[in-house]
């Protein structure tokens, strides 16, 4: 069975079935998980919104279902899935940029 | 800046930097990301444990950082890395098992 954490949700790793790319990182719930399995389209639950996100639905950049794993301890899903289009709101790709290296991002606060 | 949740912590997907394979997820506090950074070997927090974690410490097999990249609203990680040995606790490569398809591991209760 799987953990839900203490709002119900598990997180996602969105993987490019094509090509191996890690896409981004999404959170689901029960209902989520359920709508993404039926329909094929990969459903999130956001977490800022409060609410279930069918992803694409705004942008028409949706995200078709491949696989569905999880991991070893039944607390992490791993989903592969072919994108319609950019993943990002950024109009990237990938949630993750790769020029992005080096970890220049990272400022003083975030090491403690 | 990044965006640590509520406990301090900021999910981590660690992917094969060789292969792309997606292996695990781990949570990072600033004091693990730190360490990650300064050592080349990637460390955890352990949320079961409550502590410090250094991937690798009991079982030998490590990861060693190859890049670390912040998703686009700077919640989540993703590290590339290249394993010395199986990820996973239970000696797999990694901790989603490739042979567990089709979505045969969701139970009644997962879907509500």
């Amino acid at each position: 069975m799987l953990k839900l954490d203490d709002k119900g949700l598990i997180p996602a790793i969105i993987q490019n079935a094509r090509n191996g790319e890690v896409l981004m990182l999404g959170y689901m719930n029960k209902e989520s998980l359920k709508r993404t399995i039926t329909s094929g389209d990969v459903w999130f639950y956001s977490r800022s919104r409060q609410e279930l996100w069918h992803k694409g639905e705004t942008s028409g950049n949706f995200l078709k279902l491949k696989s569905l794993i999880k991991d070893c301890d039944s607390d992490t899903l791993l989903v592969q899935a072919e994108p319609t289009g950019p993943v990002c709101h950024t109009g990237n790709r990938t949630c993750f940029l790769q020029d992005d290296t080096n970890y220049r991002f990272l400022e003083e606060q975030d090491l403690g």
